[in-house]
């Protein structure tokens, strides 16, 4: 039970340890991502274990992350137990109809509108979307695996277009804390627009669960009557608001993950793989002629690196950031290795 | 948003301390039915705050608790981020119909089904549950806040009338840890029968958020299904899997609030209030004629003692236990001032 479905994520190198054993030095995980160099909340105080999470602490949470986010006063905000909850609930907020998915992208949103009941329809570009006669429309952005990023003001008009239809264009932006200049988060509070955010990929805390939804106040009060009372945990709820409250780590991460993602795309070159997209939480190369992704997945994995494959795009394959000196090192000599 | 709805529970002294100011000594809240001596979990790991919960700690997570709860190997088992989560979510499993719900109860159940679209009557016997045409059922059983409990025998012959109906039982059991030998978890696993149980209550980490639901595979998937992967946060994984593994601390903290419900029954008797019922997590007494429960519960208040009143039983006070021994004096000196 629980052990969800058959879409297929990176972050569990169990599934790489039957097929490669278990690597002698343990394994570089770079098949998320998740920001290697997460924040440190320091221990949780017991009474936040002991008792429920109490309204005023969701209150200075729902504080923080609208600094953090830059979410207008007009607009709501709601905290969930990770994105993948309001994933989710979205789709039950609609009446079924079409939905169009921006695609190839995270697999977790089609599966979850087409259990609503919606018909899903995966369009391969934003011109695509913006003609299909969808009721609803989806797109993570900046989007994973390719890291493609729209206009802000054609998102705002094709979500008006969309609440005209009845429906709303559904944002992921489970990644964009390191691009916060391409957001839609500061222009949510209008109608037909509701973007998602994920606590736990930037601030490296995936384990914590928390998720917001930023929208119009209307549709923030239908999600968290569904959601019900005390929906996020109190640890949560305790390291989110600190973390979110620290713009210093922020700004200072994100300049880090900048450079890190630059180091990244040079090693990955050098080893004759070409980068096409991504974002600098992850890097996404296709393989050169001479070597197919096939055979860098595997090798890494006999090295005890574990990357990210696409099943349904065998010539990618996508690189999480190492988070210390010894795992570049690993990854380097890994890279060298299989060339 | 997300500060959830109207319905009165216990646990946030704020609420009183905007009528009765802070108390010197700080509050001894009285007002939750939550163990006051948690289990220790000791500290989280770094890296299950780190990463997505694994599949093989959410499995360990479930074997635990099959075993804590006595579950039946052909029932399924599905672990979520609190009983809330699975209360707001059963009811959207069966077609809008007519429910019954045995009350007075916990508060949650009753909106959670009406938001489904069903139509909930209140029934206040198992009698007159039975013999409602409702198509699903739910009791709390022990129930919340007087402690009634049910026959099994009677439970299983109305699950399975009920799942011939296109409905079924759902029995929430949150409070059925400190009364094992009348739980009907251990004949889970049949049609027409949906056990919830809550982790957070006994265990006494109400923060932690984690519940289970334990019913037919068939149940269980289209619950999984709805929640999604990654439901349960990683400490509440790592902590409930500790917790629920260790028989032994549950033997005795059964036999301590046993113990400890016997003594604050002799308190709350001695200051002239009557029994009305309970479980060892709390106990529901009834204002004599000298005193009503409102004065009770603003003399205690003022007290620092924050008890739990019940705006549609004016006469009822629910008091959970003491957790050391300051808390059991200041009680006692409290009760002993009242009179």
């Amino acid at each position: 039970m629980n052990d969800s479905n058959s879409i297929f994520h990176g972050g569990d190198p169990a599934q790489a340890e039957a097929r490669f054993g278990v690597p002698k030095d343990g394994w570089v995980d770079l098949s998320t991502g998740i920001n290697p160099v997460a924040y440190a909340p320091g221990p949780i105080p017991a009474d936040v274990l002991h008792r429920l999470p109490l309204p005023r602490e969701l209150d200075a949470l729902l504080a923080a992350a609208r600094v953090a986010y830059d979410v207008p006063d007009h607009a709501a905000i709601v905290a969930s137990p990770g994105t993948q909850a309001l994933i989710g609930l979205v789709p039950t907020l609609f009446d079924a109809a079409d939905v169009s998915i921006l695609g190839p992208t995270y697999g977790e949103h089609a599966p979850a509108w087409a259990a609503a009941g919606h018909r899903v329809v995966g369009v391969p570009s934003m011109c695509a979307q913006a003609v299909s006669p969808a009721i609803c429309a989806v797109l993570v952005h900046p989007n994973n695996p390719d890291g493609r990023v729209q206009a802000v003001d054609g998102l705002l008009g094709y979500a008006a277009e969309l609440y005209d239809r009845g429906g709303a264009l559904v944002v992921d932006e489970a990644f964009a804390d390191v691009m916060p200049e391409v957001s839609v988060t500061p222009h949510a509070g209008r109608d037909g627009l509701i973007v998602l955010r994920s606590f736990g990929k930037f601030y490296g805390l995936a384990g914590m669960r928390l998720g917001f939804a930023v929208c119009t106040p209307e549709i923030a009060n239908r999600i968290a009557a569904k959601l019900g009372p005390w929906a996020v945990s109190g640890p949560a709820i305790w390291a989110g608001t600190q973390a979110l409250n620290d713009l210093d780590w922020a700004t200072a991460s994100r300049a880090r993950l900048k450079s890190d993602a630059v180091r990244l795309d040079g090693l990955l070159q050098g080893a004759g793989l070409n980068l096409v997209g991504g974002t600098d939480l992850f890097r996404l190369v296709e393989s050169s002629n001479a070597m197919s992704a096939k055979t860098v997945f595997e090798g890494l994995a006999r090295a005890g690196i574990l990357t990210r494959p696409f099943p349904d795009h065998p010539t990618w394959l996508r690189f999480g950031l190492p988070g210390c000196e010894a795992d570049w090192v690993r990854l380097s000599a890994a890279l060298a290795h299989l060339t």
